[in-house]
């Protein structure tokens, strides 16, 4: 199956495909090379409001036929943006997957950008932004990322607003001509539908993109090293993060199922200890976030602000002990949910798509969910401790966001 | 299909199925009538901490054997309490399905409720409770249902924390000999599964269950009239509600494809209107909330406090004008947005289970989708304005949450 469902064009974008008859929808993931670490200094949120303009007309299509025609079709559309890239991609019957398609090649290739239009857009980034203030656990957990990876590696794709204030219709214009293109640019597609009919409307959609110029001015901008951020409020957040590996290094299934016995189920550590046997929080969990050349586990607690210290200590003491080993019961039933998940994936033409493009993104091939069932029915205690042994969660971030500051545990500065 | 698939146990219980060899999944939902509406009196979040404390032990497991078998069976699972019921369920390979069921009639037949973990329990709910107010979107649509609805429909499941720091060990008992029972109990079953299989199953985990008392104690807790809720914020939360039909009245379908004129795609009235055009929020949505005897529309916008007035005008006449009638080519995009979702919606079992459940508790019978699809082929703009001109959006309840008080709207007091 593998090297059967890939398609590159010369222009370099690269078809996926996982066509399945046990589907009557299909879906896509469009990969754009076009996150927000592309933003320019004193232009943070230049990706994000790129993306916003780039439905508002394209094409023969002004701004409400567009939106009409993917309606008409069906289409349930999403778009987001993320540091290294942004990512558009639907679902819909089967027989609607290629008209969609033709009409996303508009959007990518040749997007209107309206100038009347820029003022709406803005207000909807802007908003977007504010909105996240009122979040404190997502502000939080943002800020953490921020923190925690070097810059560009951990910018909120949101910006900010000073910058969102002055962005100008010819900043977005130049953005998409520096960035949207067929390098790097990668279609996932899976569900019902023909392969062979959809790389010829491949071809014949993108065939003749013109390839960007390789321009990616990537500028630093040094985050804040506070550990603490002050907010009024009865409850607190905290944030703890360490580095790990990413998806392409040989051991990350070692790395994910260590992860997934410290949270997950509830009879993860985390769960049990935290929240079942202490009931210090409601939510408590940790999670292995996986870029292409690095990744780190980011682990969240939100409390009542006089249980913070307790669940900080607490919390801190268990990733610790994770670097002394998982047991053989804890991976069996780590397993059993894997294998139940592969399985519900499968079910679902979005998930498929979604991991088809990132596949070929992280790895540079479709890693298909056979293999996946396999390394995870390979692993062993002794193969997850060997990697805790070399790899302890140490070197710590911590941040927290309340009412008053907390004290670090030992080691923690 | 719709009859065959429906076992009714002597005791009450209704067993659903839509079985599928499309899947290798299956998915369960088990409603039990325990919802937060027979909370007594002095008591509210009563309903919750039960739930919270089912899963802690039942049958011959102790808390930590129960959650290790379940996750043994590679089962995903949720519990969550509403108004009227509480629902268990999972999803997990169809090998496992029985096995899994079993330990669920254990967890609401037998379980430990076990004192010892009480505190734990009791600190999970306070946390989830606290947790609301830190996140001013949600809470201000919890304080608007239920000053839309009169009591005990609007209630939010979570309950008073006063009334949380009281419960004891007894009360937790007390409300699952009153409430766990097969009476109005439903299980849908959706996935690969073989219904004569099931059948048995179910006659022999819950053939022999006692009917419980029909104890319903409904208490009335007047809410706060007020309409605006001070937050120190720069951002606004608006809720606006009108009464509407329920899933079981004829003319449902003409209620809800209105509300999706009004909310839904990107070319729905809200979106476009107050979104896209105006840019004054980044999250604005109106939504059909049915209950078994009554409904009503909720509409939630979130700004910045310097345009909440106008995003509430604007809003506002939105849903006035919706009194006015929808147009053909409304009408046929949503048509089309519906037909897709509902193929993709046929293609989760944890969506298909919900559904049965869902549906034999407001009919009394299971709904195909086939008969959603031909009654949705069946609507038209004058079916759609014919109910619209007999019921249009009025006696609207508003709510407002943030640093100052709006001025409401003529006719909204």
């Amino acid at each position: 199956m593998p090297t059967d469902y890939v398609h590159q064009l010369d222009n370099g974008l690269v078809l996926l495909g996982e066509p399945s008859d046990a589907f009557q929808s299909a879906a896509f993931s469009l990969l754009i090379s076009a996150g927000c670490r592309h933003d320019p200094a004193g232009q943070a949120g230049l990706a994000s409001l790129s993306c916003e303009m780039m439905l508002r007309g394209a094409g023969d299509r002004d701004s409400r036929h567009l939106i009409s025609d993917l309606e008409n079709l069906g289409v349930e559309r999403s778009e987001s943006v993320g540091v290294s890239q942004a990512n558009f991609s639907g679902a819909t019957i089967s027989a609607s997957l290629i008209p969609a398609l033709s009409i996303y090649a508009d959007i990518v290739r040749r997007p209107h950008l309206p100038e009347d239009q820029l003022e709406a857009g803005r207000a909807v980034c802007i908003q977007e932004l504010r909105g996240v203030e009122d979040d404190p656990g997502q502000k939080l957990m943002m800020e953490l990322r921020r923190r925690h990876y070097p810059d560009p590696w951990g910018r909120p794709s949101h910006g900010e607003q000073d910058d969102l204030a002055k962005l100008t219709a010819a900043d977005v214009q130049q953005f998409f001509t520096n960035r949207y293109g067929p390098r790097d640019a990668i279609l996932g597609i899976a569900g019902n539908f023909d392969w062979q009919e959809v790389c010829n409307a491949a071809d014949e959609l993108f065939g003749d993109w013109k390839v960007q110029a390789d321009y990616s001015p990537i500028t630093e901008m040094a985050p804040s090293k506070d550990t603490h951020l002050t907010y009024d409020s009865n409850q607190s957040h905290i944030g703890l993060a360490f580095p790990s590996i990413p998806y392409r290094h040989p051991q990350y299934f070692e790395a994910w199922s260590a992860v997934g016995v410290l949270s997950g189920g509830m009879s993860s550590r985390l769960f049990s200890e935290v929240r079942e046997k202490r009931g210090l929080c409601y939510t408590v969990y940790a999670s292995l976030h996986t870029q292409r050349e690095r990744a780190a586990v980011f682990c969240y607690a939100g409390t009542t602000a006089e249980r913070a210290q307790e669940t900080l200590d607490v919390t801190h003491s268990e990733l610790v002990r994770l670097g002394e080993g998982v047991q053989a019961e804890e991976l069996a039933r780590l397993k059993a949910r894997i294998k139940s998940s592969l399985i519900m994936q499968q079910e679902s033409t979005s998930a498929r798509a979604g991991s088809l493009s990132r596949d070929w993104y992280h790895l540079g091939r479709i890693r298909p969910i056979e293999e996946v069932a396999a390394k995870v029915d390979a692993l062993t205690a002794e193969s997850i401790n060997a990697y805790l042994a070399a790899n302890p969660p140490e070197t710590f971030t911590c941040l927290t966001l309340g009412p008053q500051p907390l004290e670090l545990p030992n080691g923690i500065s």
